[in-house]
């Protein structure tokens, strides 16, 4: 299946990542409807309003189409996915109002099992992952805070490289964000689990950023032990990384200063972290090709306390 | 060596646990001198406030008998140790200059090793150790918090029951602290850490209280596994612990509410928290034996990245 040429884009859940690609698409000309939830007000009040290091813009109101409610929006030919995969329980009842018959479905939703799920509700052809670089907060409704990075990078689930991978490369690099197709999306997607169990994770559990994390010796060693054991559980599945990516990760990371992760804000905003997509997947994954990885398996039992006082005390985060 | 009737005591550390104890005992009419850092100035203005649910009481400035260098004080007959465990290191320093011929030192302090290295410094025959089961904490300089239990065990390090252990019991019940001698320190000091263990330790991982930690069921199911590992690191050092106690901790500590640890409280100001004596120690003793204790192993390790944020950003906290 291609894409029509000026396709028309639904942003499902959009926070930070969402907001931040929607609105560069959006500015770059594309047809963006924006599905939200809590920051719709602000959305239809303000646009959307982008502090970035590449340089601050704004999308005025009347150019931004936000909704809602699904079953308002126009059918997509192409639904990007920016959920926190705490809410993924509801795929089908906002995704499936906006497909058509020719619809891709592209999930930018950190972790493992995404494209799994949607494969099984909508059809494994429809389905890419894409997995996005970037530092970038919602700091408050409508605003998002762009602090690095900003690349993607985008597979077919079910398939080799298609020539829709390449017009939604092509289509997000028109928009200034720099993408690159990948022939091999699971590796790409433990590549990125390298980096998001250690800092993700332990950001969540212990409520310290990355420069936190990497200040000390025992942080950055159990930082590094965690890298080793994903990458241990990747080659369990013939994802294969090489040792190397561990300096670059570490390097790359020194360069972010005092980066707050998403998880490390939901625990401090006492909302529900994305502890199964992020660590409990891996460790699922690993423990069923028997990899050790005690250090992900004591994380996530640990994780697990301060999610369930979470989430006992807040009401479901989920769009619903 | 027998205490003298009316011996002379000094309070080494006056923070809850000595504040609480001495302003009891001196409040009963002993001779009691308190060896304070931080809180001298307020002690020495307004006395010791001690808000206590078996009744408020205080001691007027004119009854309070301290000081801040041990070099100032009289030789004592009993000193007792209530430091952090982190400032063990000053130990010489601070209690040398009390201990006369016959002088006993008790401490009351937490976790493993201390009576080893007391004895170590000034004599094994000095040193008994207490337990102290009590929920307190210091509010600010010279208020102290009493908001449950209070009772006191203690038994001589290298010995048996004493004439010295009973005397000191009677004279803490004399000041209304339940005080029960031990024959057995060692298994004494074991018990108190299948509590300690796993509220000091997740407490200060997590910033949760011990209500919050036993309200989830994965909260709950940590809690009870490192409790049991504790059992089985001290059944290897000859310290029999029925589980039964576990179920009785349980009990206990679904009375005290949203009891904050010490180490939690350390953990929120950024202090150094007591990982060596409460947790380390332990584990070295349990890996000794070659007991597997994986939850303790993981607690250690992430206790040691955030105690290492901790003390990079205070400057030490030891008397010295």
């Amino acid at each position: 299946m291609d894409l029509p040429l000026n396709p028309r884009i639904a942003i499902v859940g959009a926070g930070a990542i969402g907001g931040f690609y929607g609105a560069k698409l959006a500015r770059a000309g594309c047809d963006v409807h924006f599905l939200l939830r809590s920051d719709l007000a602000a959305v239809r009040q303000q646009g959307w309003i982008i502090q970035s290091i590449d340089g601050d813009f704004s999308l005025p109101p009347e150019k931004v189409q936000a909704y809602d409610d699904p079953l308002q929006m126009p059918q997509a030919d192409l639904v990007i996915i920016a959920l926190k995969t705490t809410a993924n329980h509801v795929y089908q009842n906002l995704v499936g109002p906006l497909l058509g018959e020719h619809t891709a479905i592209l999930t930018l939703q950190n972790g493992l099992g995404n494209e799994e799920r949607l494969a099984e509700l909508f059809g494994a052809h429809r389905v890419l992952g894409g997995l996005a670089f970037v530092c970038c907060n919602r700091v408050s409704p409508g605003v998002i805070r762009h602090m690095g990075f900003g690349q993607i990078r985008i597979g077919e689930f079910a398939a080799a490289r298609s020539r829709r991978t390449e017009a939604i490369c092509e289509m997000f690099r028109k928009a200034n964000v720099p993408c690159e197709a990948l022939d091999d999306l699971r590796t790409g997607r433990w590549e990125k689990l390298v980096w998001n169990v250690p800092f993700n994770g332990l950001g969540g559990l212990l409520d310290m950023d990355t420069a936190e994390l990497l200040a000390s010796q025992p942080g950055k060693e159990m930082v590094i032990e965690l890298m080793q054991e994903v990458i241990r559980a990747a080659a369990a599945w013939q994802a294969k990384i090489s040792q190397e990516l561990i300096h670059r990760y570490l390097a790359v990371t020194a360069t972010m200063g005092h980066y707050q992760t998403s998880m490390q804000i939901d625990r401090r905003l006492r909302r529900p972290m994305e502890v199964q997509a992020i660590i409990a997947a891996p460790l699922t994954a690993a423990r069923s090709r028997n990899v050790a990885t005690p250090r992900l398996a004591a994380l996530y039992d640990l994780l697990c306390i301060v999610d369930a006082a979470n989430v006992r005390e807040t009401t479901p985060s989920a769009i619903s």
